[in-house]
């Protein structure tokens, strides 16, 4: 076994779109684990959008990473050691182990993967965390109902590619909104959303949302945030849920931003609008993986992914994401198994 | 009886806050009740926040007055003329009869006021639509529940003065946010609110909430918007709901208003907006009247009228409304019984 442990740190707190610079790769001896805890070599690691709140000094609701500390991160490895008996050697497991080749665990939030199920990357796909934000996001906060229209932001995303899958097997109709022609015909011609368009060769987005939703908007799904989402509001129905699931048009933003007030077309439209985080639905993943796993098996549910190779390109395939170059899930495979 | 039936019409359709030319007095002839009708004389008239959306020429859930239309609003009054055996001369009706002396109604949407229960004045306010907005709007909407912190703007209104009343028996804190130190000390010697402090007198909205909440904020009914709005969202709790029932610091704006960028505080607080209607509760009005009927002669629920005299005094009185002229409700006594 290798004796070196490559970690990614936080180097620096970036301003605006970070930085490669703003990280740091370190080396430190591979720990031992102590009575309790296991050693995992993490396989891949998942970069996510909610990373970059992270990085900011503000409390929310999870702590920021501190200077010099490895970031924080759901990943999938291997158990390589084992103080733990609930974790045999051998065992691959996801968890929040972090930018790093190695991590010790004392088990906590730590889940056992079967490969036999699915690729084992999906745990940090559709059979993980952005799988069951789209399903629990839209279920739960959103009620879809059979026949509503639904408009999913950065719909090619790890979530919004899901979100709209799932709006599609409830019999709704979907329409994506993404950042490139390539991903548009993905999310039509693969994924069988009835409508998508290219927000950046759009000259309007308002003119091309009434175009595609005849019927006006029931479910907003959004991630996004900004001007896309200005563009929603106006066009919601009556009795509309936006799911705020996410707001990455402003996680790089240098001071608050400002638009136009919306609150007043909540009530007009007698509307809704709910942020959730997974973990408030931590209770009933167990129900929603399951049926994730049906749809998959039944191939009604796709999925693409992505990986850069190594623990060094962590900071570029998480800059890269934040800019919109994954189509689906954006992955680091840190080690082959 | 008079021949004469003075009508308030609008005249032009206002820029900003509407000035008394934007209303015209006209008279016609007392109209005659033809088969299924009644003739109603107008005793009180309601004055109310949205009648000024109602002003502009834009589709709403309601359409817009026209110019030269007589302007909509609720009123009670007296039967004095009845071609409808539902309704016999001398009842005490609550309805939308408009801006006028003396109006015609086929009895959809007249309910019958009991004088002996209450003053048929408070048809209009404790024991009318302001009343079951606050009652449904806090329960329904902002799923109250006992000890929480509940905040509530334009809490010296109609609307406010209720919903905080409410938040109080229900077991809350319940802080008012008003526009005059009469009525914060009314809030609070009279209506039994925890706290209240004037918003014009106050230098920093969001250091005196935090001062007023030292326990963040669980439910926040929002009448206003604007800057006051932008100050509660940052202090809400995981969980909160922030209940839309009006936006009056945008109603007068000439051009959309812009603001901080809110959505991405309900992800991070798992926090919902959601805005109403009243009228979607009508279903169960009788329901929310009944409970109303009973804090009230239980005297756990005080309520305030003013009123302006005549029907000519209406223009003024809306006006004076939508400037935080009233505490309680503004009504105008259009005649004496």
């Amino acid at each position: 076994m290798p004796e070196i442990n490559k970690q990614i740190t936080l180097a620096a707190r970036p301003k605006g779109l970070p930085k490669e610079s703003d990280f740091k790769l370190v080396e430190s001896p591979v720990p031992a684990p102590k009575a309790g805890e296991i050693l995992v070599r993490v396989l891949y690691l998942s970069v996510d959008p909610y990373m970059r709140g992270r990085m900011n000094d503000v409390k929310s609701y999870a702590p920021p990473v501190q200077i010099g500390e490895v970031m924080g991160g759901g990943a999938v490895g291997k158990v390589v050691a084992s103080q733990n008996p609930q974790f045999q050697v051998g065992y691959i497991v996801e968890g929040y182990f972090g930018w790093q080749e190695y991590a010790i665990s004392n088990g906590t939030g730590v889940r056992k993967i079967d490969p036999a199920v699915a690729p084992i990357s999906t745990a940090l796909g559709v059979l993980g965390m952005p799988g069951l934000t789209a399903y629990f996001g839209l279920l739960e906060i959103g009620k879809l109902r059979q026949g509503e229209t639904v408009v999913v932001s950065s719909a090619a995303g790890a979530v919004g590619s899901i979100a709209g899958q799932i709006a599609r097997i409830k019999g709704c109709r979907v329409v994506g909104i993404a950042g490139s022609d390539q991903k548009v015909a993905w999310l039509r011609d693969e994924l069988g959303f009835d409508a998508a368009f290219n927000y950046k060769a759009a000259e309007d987005y308002s003119s091309k949302l009434q175009e595609l939703c005849p019927n006006g908007i029931d479910v907003y799904f959004d991630n996004v945030g900004g001007a896309i989402t200005d563009a929603v509001f106006p066009l919601i129905n009556t009795g509309a849920r936006i799911v705020v699931c996410g707001q990455i048009a402003q996680y790089n933003a240098e001071k608050p931003e400002t638009g136009p007030r919306l609150l007043w077309q909540l009530i007009v439209k007698q509307a809704r609008a709910e942020g959730f985080l997974v973990f408030q639905f931590a209770p009933r993943y167990a129900e929603g993986l399951k049926q994730m796993v049906e749809w998959l098996s039944a191939g009604k549910l796709k999925y693409r992914e992505q990986s850069t190779e190594g623990i060094e390109s962590a900071p570029r395939a998480f800059i890269g994401m934040l800019q919109g170059e994954n189509t689906g899930k954006q992955l680091v495979r840190v080690a082959r198994e």
